[in-house]
């Protein structure tokens, strides 16, 4: 059986990380699946469950060989630790990240590599608020987006295969420069998601009379803010990398939000219901 | 079979009008159950289906020997279509509502009525975003809580009549100050509508290059937007009657939002994770 790659190495085997490498060896597209991470005892896990057949945990002790590694932290620490497994890595590896942001890892993978190893920047939407490895499934990518962001810098093979990769794990490839990616994204999934911190806290700090407000949520509003359960430590640093794009559509938003409230304290009826009739139709159209 | 009342008569065959009277229907609670509305098209469906005997468009023709008149309609209306049915309401009715604001409604509604006809404000909290008779099920307020808002001028009779009839429909009732009610759902309920349909118009009206941004919304942004297909008209009246609260709420709200945008420019990334964490710990506290 001829295999895509040798030795696949999975740096941060969580939900993204474990449930590719768990689909990877499903579809045979890597002879070998080692894992690193800071946890042992998340890595002796994912080993015990046959997500991983074996892993390290210092950069420095990264086998020789490896001709994929997919980066899957938190992407303040992407660039960096790609940095720390530069010395171990060999010409032709190929270097990926599923990451939430792009534009400013793309930037800066490609300052860092030297030639020889190549970088194809993807992002893979999947996975909603849950995390850990303990909820890696094989078929998480099935029938969802994976974004890659080539510049014009990026090699022309590494971006092919990846692209065959991604497609032979289930997903949808779509090629988008990585600018364009983050701008997206900062409107349709990192704005929600610190619109929804910032509800819950709201509620949380709410002091009415005695009354635990919690109590009267209510189902709507828990489906509401599923998306508050994320970890904190990723969303840390979606909104810090991508900080530019968030920032504007926070204030965008903001200036929306405003306008309602002015609306509704000026008792402007008819525009109030015109707004909520468009966000309706808007809504509508959400494929 | 002793029926609870003789004659109910349900104004607003919608989905909680409805829902109202196939329930009531069901558990034998009304003799004959009267359907008003402006729609012939909706009434006639509704009494096709049985879900009311009969029906009537004009308050003035409101049969005699009412004992039940549930104001189903949105909250701007409530008290002047109360105000329309009086001259045909004999003495010992009782009326109730369904509302999502309670403050205005009860207060106006103590104003307009005369002695032997009384009110008890309610609110049954169910329903989500669907609307319309369409949509009405028997068990629609099975679980679920119905808050009714009596005052010190409430008929205690009427009160633990309307408490009578909501439990034998299923749901759990629970008494509350009309003032309190509009502040915790101001919070809980009003705010997050506001919000979202704020967000759905960001991301309707953001123009990136020529992309379709709903094309990348995916399903976690449509779950998350769900309640935007809630009815416009009735969430004008909603914001508009309750504007005070809701007013309030969006203050706190506005300010919260504002602290994240700073942290996120500011790089504050230990703040941020905090922020975001203690929304995690909350929304896991919600029942």
């Amino acid at each position: 059986m001829a295999f895509m790659f040798h030795r696949m190495v999975v740096a941060g085997v969580g939900l993204i990380g474990g449930s590719l490498a768990l689909s990877a060896r499903q579809h045979g597209l890597a002879r070998e699946i080692i894992g690193c991470g800071r946890s042992q005892e998340n890595l002796r896990w994912a080993q015990s469950r046959g997500i991983i057949d074996r892993y390290f945990s210092i950069p420095d002790e990264i086998p020789g060989g490896v001709d994929l590694l997919i980066l899957g932290t938190p992407v303040q620490a992407t660039v960096s630790l790609a940095a720390s497994f530069l010395p171990g890595l060999e010409q032709g590896c190929l270097i990926s990240d599923v990451g939430s942001v792009k534009a400013r890892i793309v930037r800066d993978m490609e300052k860092l590599l030297p030639h020889g190893i190549a970088f194809v920047g993807g992002h893979p939407i999947a996975g909603g608020e849950q995390w850990g490895v303990q909820a890696a499934v094989a078929d998480l990518f099935a029938g969802h987006r994976c974004i890659l962001t080539p510049t014009r810098k990026t090699d022309g093979d590494a971006l092919e295969k990846m692209g065959c990769f991604w497609r032979k794990v289930g997903a949808r490839v779509e090629i988008m420069d990585p600018q364009l990616h983050d701008r997206i994204l900062g409107v349709v999934s990192h704005l929600p998601h610190v619109l929804v911190y910032a509800l819950v806290n709201t509620l949380s700090r709410t002091k009415i009379d005695s009354v635990d407000l919690k109590a009267y949520c209510g189902g709507g509003f828990k489906d509401f803010t599923r998306i508050a359960s994320s970890r904190p430590e990723i969303w840390r640093d979606i909104c810090l990398v991508n900080r530019r794009a968030i920032g504007r559509s926070l204030h965008d938003y903001i200036k929306r939000l405003e306008r309602l409230r002015r609306l509704i304290r000026d008792e402007k009826g008819e525009l109030l219901e015109r707004e909520f009739a468009l966000a309706n139709e808007a809504r509508r159209q959400i494929p």
